[in-house]
């Protein structure tokens, strides 16, 4: 199985597209998912989870809750998805959510910039063998600064290459910033513009006040959310990867920026695993295995509430079934990341589309706290009280109205607004100036002059006080899980193939450990019998008192057809009754039967499917092994 | 309890407002919900769910899968919200899914027209002493038919009474109507108009085909979808219960229109609930006890399927903890339904806004189906395959086109259409008339008038031919669930007072079922004590090893208060540290302890909160109570 995914993952670029296609068919077919609105021709960027995928997208996201909301007492919230203008204006998405698009000149279809820039230099790379060593090297840099070009510097290149419209060659608008959020407008009278939220963070954000007071004015604590989110994408392409309505679920710890220790780090400070942190991707290095808590210790993490995070990711998402020798967690680069953050991890995760980012971690500092607080004008601090009062030093700046007055008459308010606002560096040095000096030049930017401070017009001092309490805005550290992008690598990682019995055909197979399967079993009479018939149905009433989903199958259809059907869907488990007291359990994977009492049959399903005991290590010691994989062959 | 809760819904308008701020109080201050989008006003009919309320939701719905998609096997889909124009053209809401309404001509104000006369009516019949026992009859008939006028009668009925804007007492616009859907644009191009959906049944609709290929092509099945809907409404009141962007749960339970009969039924056939069929309604009757076997038996609810769904509601409601004296079965009256319902029946749950609607089961026949498969053209149909051809008699109209082209010429193209059109029974007197009196008159509507048919332009037989299978469209049947409105219902049901140890104050409390409680138990150290705190600390490990929720209070508080804030958030069990070796569990309501081992803890925790015991009649009989309810007063 391993060298067959290898061969169909790393080997060459026709393998990556056969895999992908047997995939993409198996899904579509079995309903895990399906376009959207496909019967009026469908809609690019949108997809329905059909019955198998619903079931794993809420198996996800119970054991995201269980695993990350229980886990940590984190505060859950809900939302709504219509967000008015202002929230998005504050947060930036207004301003800056956008993508470069340019346009056929003639039909007015609408391109990413950069993927037509993209394209062409990949194209040019791979088929033009005629082009210069100068020239591939040139084109190579264009697509690793591709995501810094300014909308002018895209232009220049598209006109430089010549690229036309792909689908008419047609000529080219120049680049042109589009915003990816869904516009609509709140209430009948059309004057309040809304979008829907492109992310579920903003929020988390808004109630912060709210969630501190609840969680009794103590830091830190993380808030949580899982909900939809929203971008109008230009050209969705990459089918599941990339799509305009999608399930996020995303944290945001709050914790006080002079401390981000966290209490449970050293739970998961041994875990060690594939990063690539800048160092590495600047020297052209590639990724390799560290342990989370050295690379905390090494400062290579920038702090321990981020690499416990990394940490919990990783376990998280290794324990649904992603393969950890295809999953890294990459750091931004410098020109990646918000000027704001102080640093940030991708959780990438191989596919037949190479590496893809499916879970953000980013220290964010109090960026976002402080945008909400500046628009709303709503204070959104934390506080720490002092055991005792603490004597601080506080910078004071007091103008002398009356001299400014005279020398500066009508402009007097703004001078005077001027040296209060100065930082503590700049009042220092003016203390130091005018006790030395006597005056000193001053600009002052609201009248787009410089003028002269005398000594007389302002006292600068440092003065001792007391303080209770000290107020600050809490950092915020974000991990963001695109839930739609990881289910589908777990498709591409659990998708294996097998041949039949008779070995004329090629199986399909998902390895789904059992807590993500859709469905954890099956149950089928070995023959149609009345008896077998009742037997199955009271196994089956059993399972679903227990609350484990599965399907009977009572057709007439060969035993080894049942068994394709369901292993094509991922289930774990078949239950086949063959006697009216005891049954076999088939395993997937291995093919392995053990025979186990009726009455049995649903506690032990259980126990495996809930994880508290598992088949090889627990189930095979207590049911000896009835018929291995290789009998069923 | 029973009383005061009687008096505080049924004893007046004054009992009922001064219930229900308590209760918005509560859930605002201990953070169930939260008006979105706080810091910056506010967005009439926009909510939060906090953390409580936000596990209250998640439970809910996680019951809703148990209780109807594990249990009955459903195909679970999860489509966008993102719904392009032809999708909503084709069920209608483009056209037809619009509230009437009046804007202030100076201010641009826009209110629901019906609103304002509903408000007018209420008003003057609570208020107006002068008024005539004509006037007011006249006043309640128009309260009675508030929702069949159209929107030339109630502009009419606004300008008879001079009803003018609230706010600024300006004069209205005529009432329009004003379509609930948000409106926005799929793309980049502006070019695809997309709305967000206004209900999640058109997801699966358009599905059909698939799903039913899924169930093996075989009838009846039942897919389910749990998601956003979102509905512009013109001015939000009623808090919760009207808002603009809410979850639904539904269900289309696809049925062949012959048979509609439904295997389990006897299982809920004898239960007993209040019911309010149409007569009853329209005798000024109230709503009754029924069996809903016998309900279905005497024909009040049209079918077994639909009477299924009704019984299994009435499981899904009262198991959540909605009392079962305020809950009722309220059949729609003629001219409430679409003509192309069969019937319909809404749960409505008494709270202090009234009767609500809350879940609706509805047999829409094969309306959506149909409509959706004459807009793409896709066959959406189901086909019974006959275990043996079946003879069956066919009408064939055979117009013969010679002897039609002599009479009529230019013409002969539309009688010949307008003849193959005929419906069976107008042929088939066609055929006898033709057969006694040699000619008869017909009406070509597209030709605007009658002609004159003799025995040798048509020929009309009955032929009998073999048939392999049939093809119809199927029935759907549809429960359809208001999460948000359930949820606040039982916010209302939930909620009561008593007053403190020393009876100086009134404290409230939530009887949340253990199945829907926010937090599952609270673990409190008796006193502040390491010993204790490990041992607080050792128990809430082992509650989130099996996956229940809690909570852990180590705060110096009294024991008293820690009691109270924990009821006040409905929190069943709470657990009081008071040794090392064994602890007292309370109960909420009746305040009962017992006392167990630490180590047995978790699992008799985890055994009543997933409701396989219960605390009165298992829990108790294994440990005797330590100290009952009253000794803690």
């Amino acid at each position: 199985i391993e060298t067959q995914l290898q061969a169909a993952v790393s080997g060459g670029s026709a393998n990556r597209d056969s895999f992908r296609q047997a995939l993409v068919n198996t899904l579509e077919r079995r309903l895990f998912y399906i376009p959207s609105f496909k019967i009026y021709g469908g809609v690019a960027g949108l997809y329905d989870y059909g019955p198998p995928g619903c079931a794993i997208k809420s198996n996800v996201l119970g054991f995201w809750r269980q695993h990350f909301v229980l886990e940590e007492n984190m505060l859950e919230v809900d939302c709504p998805s219509v967000t008015p203008e202002i929230v998005l204006k504050a947060s930036g998405h207004v301003e800056k959510f956008t993508d470069l698009m340019v346009k056929d000149e003639k039909t007015g279809t609408c391109y990413r910039a950069d993927h037509l820039l993209k394209d062409y230099c990949k194209e040019k790379l791979e088929k033009d063998l005629t082009i210069t060593a100068e020239k591939a090297a040139e084109l190579k840099h264009v697509m690793a600064v591709l995501d810094d070009l300014s909308a002018a510097e895209l232009g220049a290149k598209i006109k430089e290459y010549g690229i036309t419209a792909p689908d008419t060659k047609n000529s080219l608008s120049d680049p042109y910033p589009f915003n990816l959020m869904f516009q609509t407008s709140i209430g009948p009278s059309g004057v309040l513009p809304g979008y829907m939220r492109p992310e579920t963070a903003q929020g988390i954000f808004v109630n912060f006040k709210e969630l501190y007071y609840y969680n009794g004015n103590k830091l830190p604590f993380a808030a949580a959310q899982i909900g939809q989110a929203f971008r109008n994408e230009i050209s969705p392409r990459q089918g599941l990867l990339r799509v305009r309505e999608f399930t996020l679920a995303e944290i945001e710890h709050f914790v006080d920026p002079e401390d981000k220790s966290h209490p449970k780090f050293s739970d998961v400070g041994n875990l060690e695993f594939l990063m690539f942190p800048r160092e590495e991707q600047m020297t052209g290095q590639s990724a390799k295995l560290f342990q989370i808590g050295e690379a905390v210790s090494k400062g290579i993490v920038n702090n321990e509430t981020l690499g416990y995070f990394i940490g919990r990711v990783y376990l998280f998402l290794t324990r649904l079934g992603i393969d950890k020798e295809r999953l890294r967690f990459r750091q931004h680069l410098s020109n990646e990341m918000a000027h704001y953050a102080a640093d940030c991890w991708d959780a990438e995760i191989e596919c037949s589309y190479g590496w893809i980012e499916c879970v953000g971690i980013a220290d964010r500092s109090a960026y976002d706290l402080r945008a909400h607080s500046e628009k709303s004008d709503v204070s959104l601090v934390a506080r720490e009280k002092y055991p005792e009062p603490r004597e601080v030093e506080k910078l004071v700046i007091a103008p002398v109205k009356k001299e400014l007055g005279m020398a500066f008459k009508g402009n007097q308010k703004m001078v005077t607004e001027a040296l209060e606002a100065m930082d503590e560096e700049t009042a220092l040095e003016m203390k130091n100036d005018l006790e030395s000096k006597g005056e000193v030049e001053f600009h002052v930017c609201t009248l787009g002059k410089t003028v002269t401070i005398k000594k007389n017009m302002v006292s600068i001092s440092k003065e001792r006080r007391k303080e209770h309490q000290r107020v600050f805005t809490p950092s915020v550290i974000e991990p963001s899980f695109g839930i739609g992008r990881i289910i589908y690598c777990l498709f591409e990682h659990a998708f294996y193939t097998r041949p039949s019995k008779a070995g004329d055909e090629q199986l399909n197979v998902f390895r789904f450990p059992p807590l993500v399967a859709p469905i954890k079993c099956t149950v089928f009479p070995l023959v149609q019998s009345q008896q077998y018939e009742e037997v199955a149905k009271f196994i089956s009433k059993s399972l679903t008192a227990a609350g484990i989903s599965h399907k009977i199958d009572i057709t007439g259809t060969s035993i080894g057809k049942r068994y394709a059907r369901t292993d094509e869907l991922g289930v774990p488990f078949a239950i086949t009754v063959d006697s009216t007291s005891s049954v076999t359990i088939r395993e997937r994977d291995s093919k392995d039967q053990i025979r186990v009492d009726v009455e049995k049959v649903a506690s032990l399903v259980k126990e495996v499917t809930d994880g508290r005991i598992n088949w090889q290590d627990d189930v095979l010691k207590i049911y000896p092994l009835h018929s291995s994989g290789s009998a069923e062959d």
